[in-house]
């Protein structure tokens, strides 16, 4: 059996934000036992699991990625876009554009502190489309 | 409903590549609803998914990850096999060895400016495996 | 048809660790064609798949990752839990949380070189769960 569902997140501002009860809101009963697949049909934001409890985590993202991937080096050729946009590629990337999660006994089974971030990689990167695919 | 394919690329250079018509020319008439599977059967190659208008994105990547993962440093261990070679190996945990895209309306539905790239991190590195598995 | 198991992996050293024989040892009979995932339900501890023949390649992980995400900087907001701690989330992220490995003629169908890390990012970082999850 499979279910797929394309939604859309508003606008949000440049950072890495849990979604994780926005998806679970989108999404129908869940079968007992399967995977949830979410992707982002864009090159300038991602999604990963990471820490859902302590929100100074997500701000270090922020920092680290943005020392990992720095603005306005003079290396960079993809330059008319801003000086955000090629470093939000390489971003994008390094942290990937889905995310793959077990559902057992009908829920998602995510650990204790895993949470579902939204990483908007752009100053404004305007709204943002996924796909959601359960397999069952 | 299962399908699956393995395939080889040809050698490529180093650098990133396009390979979206590829894979497209590759796949059988696709199912209505269901996920693409792409996975890549090495360790000094990536898949990702970015960019697919501007080549100068790909040229940049190059750039980017190579000052990222540097060549020909003293604390690397694993040399025997050439400069390129750890690196490599980082690039490709760093990137990912697989991509899974949503089908729908029986055609990939990636974003607009999404592209299949095949990231070839070694300086000859031969042609590489590929396996597509559909699930529908 | 879906077949999903829950497994626990003892405490393992900071570190890169082939796990390919203990997930294989885990599995039930393999169906002929089909996908594996493997999840891990944490956010300071990663999968990927990477060289499996030489152990300084796995060293070498341990080094370029230190380097790329180092400890005790100075920007770093969330360090209550150690110096390892918000360097563990970045580096669970850039590796990823799951892998997702094709199944054909009911074997796992890996590259000759590729094997399974567990990659444990926290000094002593305990137990770790793994959702096991097979399509067919």
């Amino acid at each position: 059996m499979i279910y797929q569902k394309e939604i859309t997140v508003p606008s949000l501002k440049r950072g890495y934000h849990l979604i994780t009860s926005n998806i679970i809101s989108e999404l129908p009963d869940l079968p007992r036992t399967g995977l949830l697949h979410i992707f982002i049909k864009h090159t300038s934001a991602g999604l990963t699991l990471n820490e859902n409890a302590d929100y100074t985590v997500r701000e270090d993202f922020e920092k680290v990625f943005n020392k990992i991937v720095p603005e306005n080096q003079s290396y960079y050729s993809h330059t008319f876009e801003g000086a955000d946009d090629m470093p939000a590629h390489i971003k994008a990337s390094l942290l990937g554009n889905s995310v793959t999660i077990p559902i057992t006994e009908s829920s998602l089974n995510l650990g204790t502190w895993q949470g579902i971030y939204l990483c908007e990689f752009r100053n404004s990167g305007g709204r943002r489309k996924l796909v959601l695919t359960i397999y069952s």
